[in-house]
């Protein structure tokens, strides 16, 4: 049986303040960097995990993080250079709901797709200080409807091609392939890790730790719910990282993702 | 019996980030705001809510907050501007425990001092993106040592002599007179509320609400233990201003500031 692959999907970049980055840290300023999602390729089946930013939507309701996505930036542009379409994918799954997370959702009307038990009804009423995070609601009709944004349905969302199973805890996806439990960015946020045949386990951290100055302080994000859990989690996540002998990949790490294999390129 | 006065005690100023004190909205960029402390001076007692910061100290450990605080601003010298000392105060409460409402602690060896039951011990084993909050430790020789810092006790403090008397939930001090648990800022805030025989009461924010636009927009400060409940305190706040329509005082609001009452005037 193949080993597993582990395919990083550029999906381009984004701008935050270094304050939103590393939070009461900075340095402030202008920071760009990289958002991708994650093609598991396992012998049991090909696993989406997040589905990166829909350009539109950032450049209508959030033109200040100053999107830059070319073609093969986008779900269906970053597989097509793997040769696979939406189709070809089994399970679409979301680290968590915020609009840089789930802007490919939209493509995968018939695809398996989970979610932590609370990260729906958080994104249906979220906190006034989540409300540009989950902002682009075309993940979900019931979602969309909840929070009066229906509009957002373009490409005929309805309940049923737009539900999500749910999980709680750790779930292991596949053998090898586990959704680690890390609250605290929101409140069902996971990672990700992935263990192989032939080489040194994944741990991908996702947003429980931007960047790799993140993750070595305990700095949590500007965007959290629960600063107490993010910490949490990236401790445990450090753990995880010396019991497996895990490399570790960050979410959105512009000095990092240099090093990173993309595009046609693969773990495993 | 004479009404209640409060006099809010000016500290001086220092500097943040838009980004430290409109968490996640800004703009960045550096904004001077002020620091006070309130003296409620009512028939039962005289009462210290807050305490300032310590020039000497924010010079060392957060120069990057640019203090400008003359003799007058400090807790002696704005006392004595009220014909008062240290020794006249009945009672020392500190909303909480961050360095600019502590600084002043130190002149009240003998003075009874509340707070809030878990206050003291988080400030003693405090999350890492609390430290530079909870960074003068001057104000309790237990703290001090469990945070290994007693070489910030250089004004004879005790165990003894910095004891605090512990409260929870919502407490009158004295008639008309009642501390409003407001936690999330820090795990045991408290806002202030204050009746009066002749005038509509005052209902002060403290670090609930640095400024109006975070108050009337429902944004937390950057600085931060549990946003979910800053939410809630805030629009616990709103509700208490307009059952009791009390005119609401923020803490770090340099637009509203310049109208507060400040010096010998009082309001009462």
């Amino acid at each position: 049986m193949a080993d597993t692959k582990v395919f990083l999907l550029d999906g381009g970049s984004l701008v935050l303040d270094g304050f939103h980055i590393w939070w009461n840290k900075g340095p402030g300023g202008e920071v760009r960097f990289p958002v991708y999602s994650v093609l598991v390729d396992h012998p049991k089946g090909k696993f989406l995990i997040d589905t990166g930013y829909d350009f539109d939507h950032v450049q209508k309701v959030l033109p200040f993080e100053k999107p830059q996505q070319s073609e093969q930036q986008t779900i269906p542009g970053a597989l097509k250079l793997l040769g696979l379409e939406p189709k070809d994918i089994d399970l679409v799954f979301n680290s968590h709901f915020h609009f840089d997370h789930v802007g490919g959702n939209k493509f995968f009307p018939d695809t398996k797709k989970i979610c932590h038990k609370d990260e729906l009804s958080q994104a249906a009423r979220c906190q006034p200080f989540e409300v540009l995070g989950y902002s682009d609601l075309a993940f979900s009709a019931e979602v969309a409807e909840a929070r009066g944004m229906s509009d957002q349905l373009t490409m005929g969302q309805t309940a049923a091609n737009t539900r999500y199973e749910t999980i709680e805890g750790d779930v292991e996806l596949a053998p090898g392939v586990t959704l680690v439990y890390t609250p605290g960015h929101t409140v069902g946020h996971y990672s990700l890790l992935v263990e192989f045949d032939n080489r040194r386990p994944l741990l991908l951290t996702l947003d429980a730790a931007y960047t790799r100055k993140n993750y070595d302080h305990d700095i949590n994000a500007g965007f959290h719910i629960d600063p107490v859990a993010g910490v949490n989690s990236m401790r445990r996540l450090k753990e995880i990282e010396k019991q497996k002998n895990a490399e570790v990949l960050f979410s959105h790490d512009p000095e990092s993702f240099k090093d990173y294999k993309i595009g046609v390129n693969y773990y495993g």
